[in-house]
């Protein structure tokens, strides 16, 4: 039902503090980088939706800054935010209007500058991403504590330790080093997290996700037109979107993020992926590793890995080039940077890179079987995002 | 293209200061309505788009609230934001996603909660809504001396006066006065908004739209489905977005918002209606009136007066019901109040239940041509968004 939507361009400014250029000019870099990709101009493009979550920015309606130094005026445009998925959102409603003919090519464009705030700001900010009134005023929750409890919970239950949450960022720095665009291209030790200090226990500074500026934009196209402009486009095979309550004293357990399993679940079904196998569907995965526990969650929220049987993947190094499937070759949000409205669209952009064989040779997947995902969470599974994409039209 | 999508449910709040409730309690208000009209369920409803502009509001993710409060979870949900015209492109979004297939049902919900903030809080803010670095932070041009710019050129031009502009704000007192759910429910004359204090020249107190809170919901569900749900299907006929500069000085004149302009135009192009003589087609409309100012633009820049003519419609109560076509019979922004992410659903939903006949009998417009048209703005013309609703599936 309705429309097949492809990718036809994907770009992405170089993250990490980005004093040197304003907001516009930032997301400019990715803009250009993806209509360059697409080999379209602003006046083809029918819609764009612009993702950011920005309370700490000087300029509350981005979208429109963009517009203007974009060249994108007259086109219809407004933002959307679902916190750190608000990129895949994007992607999401990009995908909508182009498959309901409402567009035929639609532009989702993500953009934060996180380094314009005070650090105490953006943890108030992020802090606020649950429930603002309960857990973060009345139980001074923030957002490294929130997933710290999930962090806890899982040890508890499935004898993780420290070291093994530590692997995942080790792991992540060392595809992030092999990424020019990332905002850590150091490799980094067990040892070395393990030294790090606390931020909310058990999470240590090296388990957290940076602070971010950055901006990555996707371009879809309707099925005749994508293929008349690429001759590699990128099939969207299926999207899920589901949500968590906003308190956490409200979920069933703190082992798993529901939302992103329902998300999953959709988007298997849209995609004819079965649900109890579904790794042996994809090449590559890129999934939200805002802290060290969250990939963990992920592999086991997917379906990738059983309950439980995540951290024995992480010890046996399941997840790189070579393992079960691997997983955040861009560096994820660990290294590559979290520019909180540009995330989504950054996985989603690199994994169409990784399909079409267009990454750094040290951090290109193999790509036999033509699928990819992207697993992208809003706050503590407040929000999740789950994108296949796809060689073949699904 | 893309499947047939009509309203089958409708919801608002009681707009006005209400301090009596939070932002969930409030947002509830109106989901419950339209779930109510709609005659499903929260079960029923694949995703909702919340829209909200809230950078005032100590909940920066009111969708995440909402979701948890309105038993929606696990429904995938992303806020968006237009400014002024977020309501409409929630309705936009929602609306793609059931064309295209990817719902069955749909919900945008609008809600804003003005009164949490100090007003210096929201004039800041709303100031911002151009281009903070350049236009509100160095030259100080705040929201309603954006309008009073194109308030006076229009007057150089066509010779309208600062009276002319007041009996805008006569006429939508006169229906608020009429509509329950409004936040003025008092008549208003010449005199006394002549009287009121200047806001920014020529614009006086009564000639602004209000600080409210409110919400707003639209519940939208595809062809078939809306036929078993409902008698009265109202269908989406056409929805045109666009979008202006972000700074003022960038644009070619002041006596019209570009934006609105392309906006109505595509819209037009879509529900098949001759943009020579667009008002033939319509029972009834709602305009984005801000200010007054932006009432009289919104004739003109829709085509429903020539050029220079709107004032001459003010004068001769055009736009009274038994006029050339009755505008704004909720009361508008100016007296129904302007919560702004909730606009835009509040506009549509009132139209939708205007063509249902179920509005209060004095301010129901004759029902004979089947189709009306919501015009809702962000900022000053930063976005526009124009939905064409009618009762024949087109």
């Amino acid at each position: 039902m309705g429309r097949k939507v492809a990718i036809v361009g994907v770009g992405q400014s170089k993250f990490g503090s980005r004093n040197d250029v304003n907001m516009a000019e930032l997301t400019w870099e990715s803009i250009k980088e993806a209509l360059n990709d697409a080999g379209v101009d602003q006046k083809d493009i029918d819609y764009f939706v612009t993702s950011n979550a920005g309370g700490w920015s000087s300029e509350p309606l981005p979208a429109v800054i963009i517009a203007e130094y974009a060249g994108l005026n007259p086109k219809g445009t407004a933002k959307v935010e679902a916190a750190c998925a608000s990129g895949s959102a994007a992607v999401k409603l990009a995908h909508d209007m182009v498959a309901s003919g409402q567009a035929d090519i639609a532009m989702a464009v993500g953009v934060e500058k996180m380094n314009e705030s005070p650090t105490p700001t953006i943890v108030e900010f992020i802090g606020r991403a649950g429930n603002y009134f309960w857990e973060f005023q009345n139980f001074g929750l923030t957002f490294p504590g929130y997933y710290a409890l999930y962090a806890t919970a899982y040890m508890d239950k499935y004898g993780a330790t420290e070291e093994d949450l530590a692997l995942v960022a080790v792991k992540n720095h060392y595809y992030g080093a092999r990424n020019p665009k990332a905002q850590f291209r150091k490799e980094i030790n067990v040892e070395k997290i393990m030294g790090s200090r606390y931020i909310a226990w058990p999470l240590k500074l090296f388990d957290c996700s940076p602070i971010t500026d950055g901006s990555a934009t996707v371009i879809l196209a309707a099925e005749e037109l994508a293929k008349k402009l690429t001759d590699t486009p990128v099939w969207i095979a299926g999207i899920g979107a589901a949500s968590g309550t906003s308190n956490l004293s409200k979920r069933k357990g703190f082992t798993s993020l529901e939302a992103a399993v329902a998300a999953a679940n959709q988007a298997y079904k849209v995609a004819k992926i079965d649900p109890e196998a579904p790794i042996k569907y994809f090449d590559v995965a890129e999934v939200h590793d805002c802290f060290t526990i969250a990939e963990i969650l992920a592999y086991e929220d997917l379906g990738f890995a059983k309950r439980g049987e995540a951290v024995e993947w992480v010890r046996n190094q399941e997840t790189y080039i070579g393992g079960k499937i691997p997983v955040n070759l861009s560096g994820g949000l660990k290294a590559k940077g979290h520019p909180i409205g540009a995330t989504g669209e950054a996985m989603i952009g690199d994994l169409a890179k990784q399909l079409r064989q267009e990454v750094e040779k040290e951090r290109q997947a193999p790509i036999k079987k033509g699928m990819a995902l992207a697993h992208n969470i809003g706050g503590t599974g407040h929000y999740a995002y789950v994108t296949i994409l796809s060689l073949d039209k699904v």
